[in-house]
């Protein structure tokens, strides 16, 4: 059994512009990696319709799932939720539901237009809950529509991942050295790889105040491979008279 | 005029597996707007040769410029210079200048086959040098190609800006509130930006010890109209009943 494969739409002018450190890559790619839904690619485009309905149309069709982050707020430049109705070529109306959640939420007069935009969505969607604040994300087809704030996202995609079609989860395991150097181990490194063409082998250099060195992962499906691969790896560090220790180094 | 446009490749299976945190789309980003080539779209893709290869020729043909970052060291996972090079259809070759430079820097028998392959280049490329650890990153056509280290990356950058075509500095004006809900400056928020059509205005929520608020951060070539659209967004947050204080709010 194949891995189903995954995208994310990073969508918001302020990570393009330099404003904002993305934050969600990392998480997401993470988490993705242990429901074994793999991160295929990343997309951070900006908040143009036509961007981002050629981009949604392009990859919806390319990769199993596909995970938007950003432009669902109140504001003029949050355009994703009406992007994804039109990719998909259907009404973006009132839902029902998430304009119930958001009314109750809202003191008298509060749930004013900018907010009722944020209850408006793609006909056929399916909520995802915001625990953080109220507003929700939505599913249509394999879409996936989550806020762009991490902390609501985070919230938003654990409500969703018992949802997801996962694999076998993506396992890891690592090992590195001080002193060694990527140009002395690339060789023997590229034979390990070709001995275990399953997972995927990774040669990482590393600066810290402690001392440079380059660590050496393995990640896959198949923890044993993976350990194999490791156990090669450390005899090679040693033939070329480096210190082999386990796993990644401290941060 | 027209500022070119850029698009950023960051390549490598070690952001999409959620191991590294991304460090150079932020730098890059900021870079870009400065010298006047804003930063359009950034794709983060694995180290697939058949998906270097398609997604360097769709952005290279999309974009005025394209950078990439990553995979062009000496181990085998390294295979951005060799799908450069397939993607323009011309030899992969040892580069003379590369090749001299490196062959300087190692002590005998230490230049090997691995090391060898960082001098290899499309042919035609332009070397951008690397004073950080001699290994250049190169320019082909409207592509550049650069280090996935961040103090490499950067030190590339930094070689390769004044031979770039730049445009007008993109500057940012900004103002924000503690206290503020995007939901009631939105609208208000919408007419600034329809006043203002070549400004790209941006709100953005923010979560801090010190309290929660909203930043308005207008961007782009022209410093009088920024200062002008932000100044009738701190006209609003007073209408709000709100306290409007000059610039981002702090870290």
């Amino acid at each position: 059994m194949t891995n189903p494969t995954a995208c994310l739409l990073v969508i918001g002018n302020e990570v393009l512009s330099g404003r904002t450190q993305d934050a969600n890559i990392k998480f997401l790619a993470t988490r993705l990696g242990e429901i074994g839904m793999p991160l295929r690619e990343v997309r951070v485009i900006p908040d143009v319709a036509a961007t981002i309905i050629e981009t949604v149309n392009e990859t919806r069709a390319r990769f199993d799932h596909v995970f938007t982050t950003g432009g669902i707020g109140p504001t003029h430049d949050d355009i994703t939720s009406e992007c994804v109705a039109a990719a998909f070529g259907v009404p973006w109306e009132k839902h029902p539901e998430a304009w119930a959640r958001m009314e109750r939420h809202y003191a008298p007069g509060e749930f004013n237009a900018a907010r009722q935009r944020m209850a408006t969505m793609p006909r056929g969607a399916r909520l995802i809950d915001n625990a953080v604040s109220i507003a929700p994300g939505f599913s249509i087809g394999n879409v996936h529509v989550m806020a762009g704030v991490p902390r609501i996202m985070q919230s938003m995609f654990e409500t969703l991942a018992p949802r997801l079609p996962g694999g076998r989860p993506v396992i890891s395991r690592a090992v590195h050295a001080a002193g060694l150097l990527e140009g002395r181990i690339a060789e023997g490194l590229g034979e390990v790889q070709a001995r275990f063409a399953a997972l995927d082998l990774g040669s990482y250099p590393y600066y810290r105040p402690g001392g440079n060195g380059v660590a050496i992962v393995a990640k896959g499906t198949d923890a044993a491979a993976a350990e194999a691969a490791i156990a090669e790896v450390t005899a090679l560090i040693l033939a070329l008279g480096q210190q082999p220790v386990p796993g990644e180094p401290p941060m």
